[in-house]
């Protein structure tokens, strides 16, 4: 059974979401689709990249995910189809993709070409439905676009290193549920960049010396619960997607606090790694 | 296999959309449920009106669709199960029908009557589950309800002309995720007055001459991208539901602003066509 | 086809609990996936148990619960396995379960020791999924597990009862999404220690001398529609739970206001019933 996802913006109240699934369904009535995510913030391009990255690689090989995010059509937002890492996706060629192609090189890309006369301001329901079920029932990518050998890029996803490595410059890509701060410094990069020294990252006046392993590292079980003062500490974590990741233990934005409320932490917010002389 | 849907305002936290989705698994193993929404605004009718008539025509025909909003049953509110354009709805006789059976003549209306002594204050779950089980086992309507003839008006969702004809006078009804403001004029009933006349909207101070038929057709593209103004610029579009919708290119709501942030408009607030003299 | 369901705190927009999916469909391709809730407030225990003690009944016998709160495993908080009233659940060791076990013995309980060498800071992923995929093939707990007797029990979920019997101290343990505030005050346990008398309610300074049975009790339908004042005045009902819990009818906390934002009614707040002496 194929199965299709979808990551947009549609939000959890309106009929988009209900509308597209019912339109897999009247096409394929034996499709799974699953919801990665509807709350990606309107148009964040970025978040999206965020999102499907982390989310796609848990799928079955094959897995079709349709990414709706600023996908009206139009001579500057063209639609592609993607093949890579042995998933499909569908999505505007906006950078969405970039942030995986950075990553892993695409098999195959197609412009998608199916449009003909088709004037839609719902370009997931009239097209992405379409390429999705296309696939999904063994079609190949050539019958739906032309091929073409780059998409578009999206900025700012590469930390910057200045020349005698001794610093990395990153930023904030994402805020998750738990008001924890996502950089674009990524394990493997970090790594290849420290070469054992020690550091120190700093994020407005916080400064971290450590990176722990999970979050609950923080913590000292030698000392009785009720004397600890853990929760609500900063910490710097490489989190389950490998990025670096400032965080507080046992946050919550709408009470106790969390990184991004506690300390002032916000998108697009310079994060820097000062690696000692040795 | 028989796909159900699930529109309610029960919310994205609490238990009661999982315990729907239990029972109905419960008694029917292979049947496919699918979520439009449970973002509902409490208790908003038109709300549910909107979406549900928005999301179910993608689904197949025969799809069963529960609708839990304002559903506890009590003298003045029955429950109606009601099989339209080859669907079938479930919910109560409080108006969500009519938006749409203004444009489709309901096949048949039951008002169910199964309850015997159910006193229940969960309806969907202790009621609506089983008749929308019932139908998809292929029983009949007439087994749960007695047949009616008419179904609760809900109450404004005509726009008013005047005598002349060179004027409507609608009203928004409905504010979807990106901050567009829907209101209750429909493209063919817009242009059945129009007759091709040229004309002025007007919401609150702010007024437009022109519907685009997407949204990013309010974008000079010959302009270079870092000269253009478009983003946050609002524009009238028939939406790809048909309503007359005034929209922001690229609006979100929580950063850049959207049309009903921008533009100062909420639900209930007036929108108005004046037609030229000719 | 085994069931497999979700409550998490992981929030509507992250890619948690679209990778978790994805991890579950990989394993097990027919197995089918609920969400019952992913909005849990980040580490409420206590949300979390009420969440699926009333949620997880109206599901077919077999099926498996994953509870991914607060789920980071440490000394303190290990990981469980239970069999419970013919349903299987797999959380952290953290108390989620004891609302359950207050009223149903455990069939089985077991300490899941899979995790080896395995160092994570998504656990759902990497540990309750695996866990999952085993029971719904048909695997015994002993294999991922050693059986404990015991779990971590949390507090203050029952009420207090003074030496007397005349006075029951309740707290707030819930607020959902109309914005009732739920009582860790239960119908069977309520009427155990009334014993037919009559009774007052308190919670701030609001008093209550009946419980409706459902919520629109509070109309008097035998007055016209547009004289009633009935919409937005609070009562108490035992809910659709089982639970005494203070509502207002039609409520909507953005609008008109609701049981928690017009009484001033919080989570932990005191609800207290004082017996008549008779």
């Amino acid at each position: 059974m194929a199965i299709i996802t979808l990551t947009t913006d549609f939000g959890e109240k309106d009929h988009f979401a209900g509308a597209t699934k019912g339109a897999i369904y009247n096409e394929l009535p034996d499709v799974r689709i699953v919801d990665i995510s509807h709350s990606v913030s309107p148009f964040s391009i970025p978040e999206a990249a965020y999102i499907i990255q982390n989310a796609y690689e848990s799928f079955p090989k094959g897995t079709i995910h349709i990414i709706g995010i600023d996908s009206e059509i139009n001579v500057e937002n063209k639609h592609i189809a993607v093949l890579l890492d042995g998933h499909y996706f569908i999505c505007a060629n906006n950078g969405i993709m970039s942030m995986i192609t950075n990553e892993i090189a695409p098999e195959k890309i197609v412009e998608i070409n199916i449009h003909d006369k088709i004037q839609t301001s719902f370009p997931v329901l009239d097209v992405f439905v379409k390429v999705a079920c296309h696939i999904a029932r063994g079609g190949t990518l050539e019958v739906i676009g032309k091929v073409i050998e780059h998409i578009k890029p999206i900025k700012n996803i590469i930390p910057f290193v200045n020349d005698d490595k001794t610093q990395i410059i990153g930023s904030i890509i994402y805020i998750d549920n738990y008001g924890n701060v996502i950089t674009n410094i990524k394990k493997g990069f970090f790594e290849t960049i420290q070469k054992g020294r020690s550091f120190e990252i700093s994020a407005r006046n916080h400064k971290f010396k450590k990176i722990y392993e999970k979050y609950s590292d923080i913590v000292d079980f030698t000392i009785p619960q009720d004397k600890r003062n853990d929760e609500g500490r900063g910490l710097v974590v490489f989190n389950a997607s490998n990025y670096m990741e400032i965080a507080v233990y046992k946050s919550n934005s709408a009470t106790v606090g969390s990184a991004s409320s506690l300390m002032g932490l916000d998108l697009r917010d310079t994060v820097t790694v000062n690696f000692s002389k040795k």
